[in-house]
């Protein structure tokens, strides 16, 4: 955990951005996998940790806005735990750790609550995402579970993603941390992804570098021969000299800070013509949506520009034609590159998306698009200094979409159908990193892992 | 999965048994874990994957046990899941595999059960013990979520305990399967765990081996040198010479049955005299214990075995004094062999004990006991051929635990306080097999894995 005075004060910046009112944050509950005794491994919901901390299940947090006393509550350890988990900390210790006034027994808040409440018309919490809090809110506020959604707090939500948007420095070290172990984690896999593993053996290894630090990963590694299946995470394949491997991974910081890596590289060390041209060309568009990247720039100019070095490249090819702006405008790109550029991360992989992907993302001066593709972009709106976001062009070949696409003609002044079939047997380059916005423009955050193409055919051999 | 009929057979067998009603079998929800896009790693509920077989988020499955007619239903796949996650299975495929009659849309489920329950005033189904199938079934049932329990079937509990006791060969073979993994982890970490490792280093080396066959584990691994805090999942010392290893580990069969394995074995390949004398108790402990389990005897006999061992052993080493039997009837053995035998094993670790523990261990013929360490055995009733359990004794010294007795005098005709001392500076050694009962008494599952005294003198040097 930080100093107390870290969660004090932001504690403090959220009252006063609220002025008043009772803010009631839920931490999680432990979650049975299939059995009590056998649970899922503990994470803490993200603006609970932000706010108060404490990776332990079973906590609830006030803040009254109007007085600023805050308030920790949770269970008192169980008097044998030195028997089964060891001493454990009463909750009164764990509010002084947070830099809270006063620790409680969970049983006392339902009366605690209900005489805040007599004084205070207000009560606001944060859209739930996960059973277990539904549960505990509706219990708390006598609200039926459907009920909870829209009685979430808009005006709570705002506040919170406008705080956790900007990364303080202290939090930007424990991205750092977070791509400490994902340096380590590539390293690994570089040395370890030869010809003759299994894609599950490579991802064993991956993830071994993040359980040896006693980290666990940001999100469901992705380790596949197989990266035009977007989200694949089956991992049976035996690696073949001349496969792309493509590994999209993070893991958090002691303190729960993410980090999200993609990396692509030709097994057994040498990329066939076709992978370089597409390699280049990913990376080009990588660079150039980095160098889009600065203080109130849109974060979609990034997603535009990385859309035009795209097009640009399968043009030279032969494989794309026309002008590139207008393609672009058209979403002819998102037949190869089918996602958004990139997202916020921070606690959480997907920063904050538990609170509203388009209130995270958009904004009054930029709504989401319905277009193909570029109804995939997480992130679109104005950049500020300390946003930290990836950035993760990518070029895949998907049959069905292609065959889709094709039977319909779509975008065919952009897509030169007559040629596409020199891209057959590809799969799927991505290339991802991770940055924060400063006056100068983006940083890519971390020590560098190695993503230039003589660098890539120098591994996997 | 294993093949339809299998599953098909099971659901019969259980239509049978209830005769009549509707069996309604929630399945787990995904969870997230700290925001929608990243989930918990999906684990089926278990006794919805025994009769239905998919490990597969937001499925309901319906038996009307009068008719014999079962339906599945669930999501129909996403059209572009191509992109995503490649092509999906539809509904009806799933039931098809699953040996049911239909497969259906989740969203005509609340309609179709409605129907059925005009017909059926009896709805069984499973005590709840997930927040997300507690939300499942208060909205299907219009029930409030308060009085689920009392609402859960005791007939399709107790109908559901019973069949799933008694393993089939085709059961014990995956057991068996999954302890092929365990062979394999405690291969790795017997060649692994040297001084100057970390516990965390030795916990991700012995989980990669799980990692590596797309397996997970059965539980939280425990890899410690202080053995005797019994569910420490801390895991950041240093191991050094002389230090005493606890692992205490297991994986999961491909169609999700679990192995658990705990080996104890010195750091540097050398016992201390203490240490040896103590392990050769645990080893004829736990190895009189299996020998006391055969069909129509009591699992606790072999708990009351494993602790007679105990006492005689600290006895010859001057630790413990008086009658055997006695000081075991007194609950004396329970200052260092503070918890019980061991547990059924199956789709779960600890197996059906989502189900109420008190039902799958105890029955009308023995009743839990209150006396310390007694109360904490698992399993206590009559054995049958077919029963899977581990047989698991130990002994720790825990401090805090021999000053509360002290200071009380607690069992002081049977315990040297005089002489405790000599146990200082120990921690704790716990061996752990997984057994099936056949015929002719208990038979140790799986490859054996090293667990004679001179064999654990051979590791971690």
């Amino acid at each position: 955990m930080f100093e107390p005075h870290i969660y004090r004060q932001r504690r403090d910046t959220l009252c006063r951005a609220m002025g008043s009112g009772i803010l009631l944050f839920v931490g999680h509950e432990a979650v049975a996998v299939n059995a009590p005794d056998h649970v899922v491994p503990f994470r803490q919901d993200s603006s609970f940790l932000y706010y108060f901390g404490h990776n332990v299940p079973g906590l609830v947090g006030i803040m009254d806005a109007g007085s600023g006393k805050h308030l920790l509550f949770g269970p008192n350890p169980d008097p044998e735990a030195f028997i089964w988990t060891g001493p454990q900390p009463s909750i009164q210790d764990l509010a002084l750790a947070a830099g809270a006034d006063e620790g409680l027994d969970i049983a006392v808040l339902p009366g605690h609550l209900n005489a805040l409440m007599q004084h205070h018309a207000v009560v606001h919490f944060l859209p739930p995402y996960r059973p277990d809090t539904r549960i505990v809110l509706g219990h708390l506020l006598d609200l039926p579970l459907e009920s909870l959604d829209e009685r979430a707090s808009c005006d709570l939500t705002r506040a919170v993603i406008a705080q956790r948007s900007v990364k303080s420095d202290l939090e930007i070290a424990e991205i750092e941390a977070a791509l400490d172990i994902s340096s380590a984690m590539y390293a690994r896999v570089f040395a370890y992804a030869c010809p003759g593993r299994t894609e599950q053996e490579v991802k064993a290894a991956l993830e071994g570098e993040v359980l040896a630090r006693g980290s666990r990963t940001s999100f469901a590694s992705i380790v596949t021969t197989r990266g035009n299946v977007l989200h694949n995470h089956n991992a049976n394949r035996t690696l073949a000299a001349g496969d792309l491997l493509l590994i999209d991974s993070g893991a958090e910081s002691p303190n729960g800070y993410a980090s999200d890596i993609t990396r692509t590289f030709p097994v057994g060390g040498e990329f066939s013509p076709l992978q370089k041209d597409l390699y280049a060309i990913v990376l080009e568009a990588q660079k150039r949506a980095i160098d889009a990247l600065g203080p109130g720039g849109m974060f979609v100019h990034a997603h535009m520009e990385a859309a035009r070095a795209i097009v640009q490249g399968l043009k030279d090819m032969g494989v794309m034609q026309g002008n590139t702006d207008d393609a672009v405008r058209e979403g002819a790109h998102a037949l190869f590159f089918v996602h958004g550029i990139g997202h916020m991360l921070g606690l959480d992989c997907h920063d904050m998306e538990s609170l509203g992907e388009d209130l995270v993302g958009y904004d009054a001066t930029i709504a989401r698009s319905t277009q193909f593709g570029l109804r995939s972009l997480r992130l679109a709106r104005k950049v500020q200094p300390g946003f930290v976001a990836t950035v993760e062009p990518g070029i895949y070949v998907i049959p069905e979409l292609i065959a889709s696409w094709r039977s319909q003609n779509r975008c065919a002044s952009f897509i030169r159908y007559d040629a596409i079939e020199r891209l057959n047997g590809f799969t799927g380059i991505r290339i991802e990193d991770d940055v924060v916005v400063e006056q100068g423009g983006a940083r890519v955050l971390g020590t560098p892992i190695p993503k230039e193409l003589w660098q890539m055919e120098q591994i996997g051999g």
